[in-house]
């Protein structure tokens, strides 16, 4: 069961309690409105979900809520931020102005950060450059949970990719997705209703298809995207790895099987190979290729050109990415945000503890 | 049956027949080392197997051999680059120069280029900045053969993405993949064998999925990399209609389903959309973000801990993106190229027909 409530609430509870761990109140507000564009867009798994482990751990001294973050390396058009352990929803978001800061002088703007934690929905990163007429980008490692190609040792995050590209009538092009099969959060939603997976999403601990939708507690992992080798998921593993490099080999993070875990009650590893966890933000700005007016009346000409294309039998239309997520977010906006009556229990005990209530 | 070639005999071959058809000496000699790095390589469906092809399209006025390639915009990171309708195997070098010359002053470099024809393999290009210390990227569009996820029209081409970063003492990260799940290249064998293909390739006019390795004569269509929505053929079209819009509608290339096809017998659309086929190059000093010395260890690092990864039973190890290719190359420089019967009749016609002999 779910019970709904309104954007504007969850996002103030969140804000309260950043507030509370010493959060500045532009931080603050700044994080809660990168978390709720998780729950907005439809993407659950990464919004006010994840809250409490947040706030977990900052409890377990994980994460520093008044970080000093800053530019330790930079050419014209990239730069190497510090997170300085920081919030990822606080860090992400000054990486990304920065990346554009370049973008206005340069063209392009391209900016690695090492010392984070997780940031969100890549999307929200991306969709930054719009107001700007430029193109966005944004990738991030994460905790090891999917096995490369042949392998039975979990080494890479699931590792998403965002691309924001702008049109003139029609609504923006937004691509969001992890370099997965399925998205961990997709595994959970199957977990909680006692479901099997659909085979091609998950492996044993000793890489064999499984539909069980709790392998990963058992030692199994989760697959790149194209699922086997003959579906092509040694190229889902090129795109995951290609995020890892970028994110966290760039910039001095903590790459593949390093990457410290999200869960408080796990340990970071006792080796870090670099700092937290690492993300890559890009920006380009449309007129440094061709007038953007040009480029959008292109663009508008795309996505008509997609859109109208005839469907399967079944299917209504073919869809432009980013049209679920955006009329999820319509439809949200209207009527509230339905959050899992398990994660109420979790963000009511954890309003409690902190004096604030949901 | 195959007959096997030297590297050099079939690349001095290809460089006669184009210096024939009007290629300087110089834009001869690099066309035919694009080629022929696709066959040492092992993706021969992109290599001395195409030369007839382009000589066709150049048959019939489609190529120019002696094309002013220009620079029609730019900024201190990016350009556009007219190819004025030159050989893509010329004119895709060229462009990656202008990207790792802005690379040079501004950290990074992005070149978008318009009126092109195809550029052979990805990786080739992406390959080019390794010896300069930058990581290369490469994309192009390519005729439409892909249908995006619900559509049974065919409005993507299999679209490759390219991505060669350096190690220290490893050798380099080279991933170079079609965004589908199968290449075109490994249909055609299936074709010539008339074997099935594995389901979850391609699907039929109507979008159904086919094992038939002919479907697409009779209006089928590759599928996205993912094969079906419920394992993220979303993700496969998110990624190819990324390098599409990057290649073209930055570039002001022709995209989608207006990209002129590569066989001559297939007319252009009517109503193109602008010029050629487009590409899309990037090269990004690695200083710009970190010591290359300090990042190339890191690789190794990288890359050593994931080829040690423990292999699931039946396979000897887990691969790093560009081992298989770089270990085919070892071996055919040594034992030479194999090149399939019909190939080699084909070659042997077109050579008659010029006054060259293989």
């Amino acid at each position: 069961m779910d019970q709904v409530f309104s954007l504007k609430s969850l996002q103030s509870f969140a804000e309260s309690l950043l507030l509370k761990i010493g959060c500045s109140r532009e931080d603050a507000s700044l994080a809660a409105e990168v978390l709720l564009s998780a729950d907005l867009r439809g993407i659950d798994s990464h919004g006010i979900a994840r809250l409490s482990g947040y706030l977990r751990l900052w409890e377990a001294k994980r994460i520093n809520t008044a970080p000093n973050i800053k530019v330790v390396h930079e050419t014209p058009s990239t730069a190497v931020v510090d997170g300085d352990g920081g919030l990822g929803l606080v860090v992400g978001p000054k990486a990304m102005e920065i990346a554009m800061e370049k973008a206005r002088t340069a063209g392009t703007g391209w900016v690695a950060v090492k010392n984070s934690n997780h940031f969100g929905i890549a999307g929200y990163h991306a969709m930054k450059g719009l107001q700007y007429d430029m193109i966005g980008m944004a990738m991030t490692n994460a905790s090891p949970l999917v096995a490369p190609t042949y392998s039975t040792e979990r080494l890479l995050g699931t590792n998403p990719i965002a691309v924001a590209i702008h049109a003139g009538k029609q609504p923006p092009f937004v691509a969001d997705f992890a370099t997965t099969t399925a998205a961990n959060g997709k595994l959970e939603i199957l977990q909680r209703k006692e479901l099997d997976a659909p085979l091609g999403w998950i492996q044993t601990k000793n890489g064999e298809p499984t539909t069980n939708a709790h392998a990963l507690k058992e030692g199994g992992a989760l697959v790149p995207l194209g699922s086997d080798a003959e579906h092509g998921s040694h190229k889902g593993y090129c795109l995951g790895a290609w995020v890892d490099i970028f994110s966290a080999v760039l910039s001095g993070a903590n790459y593949g099987p390093w990457v410290p875990p999200f869960v408080s009650f796990l340990a970071p590893p006792a080796d870090p190979v670099g700092s937290g966890i690492g993300h890559f933000f890009g920006a380009m700005r449309i007129d440094a290729f061709r007038p953007a007016d040009e480029f959008k009346s292109h663009m508008d000409n795309w996505i008509n050109r997609f859109r109208s294309a005839k469907p399967v039998a079944g299917q209504e239309r073919v869809l432009i990415p980013g049209d679920p997520e955006r009329e999820m977010s319509a439809e949200r906006i209207k009527t509230g945000i339905p959050v899992n009556d398990k994660v109420v229990i979790d963000l009511r005990d954890l309003g409690a503890r902190y004096g604030i209530s949901l």
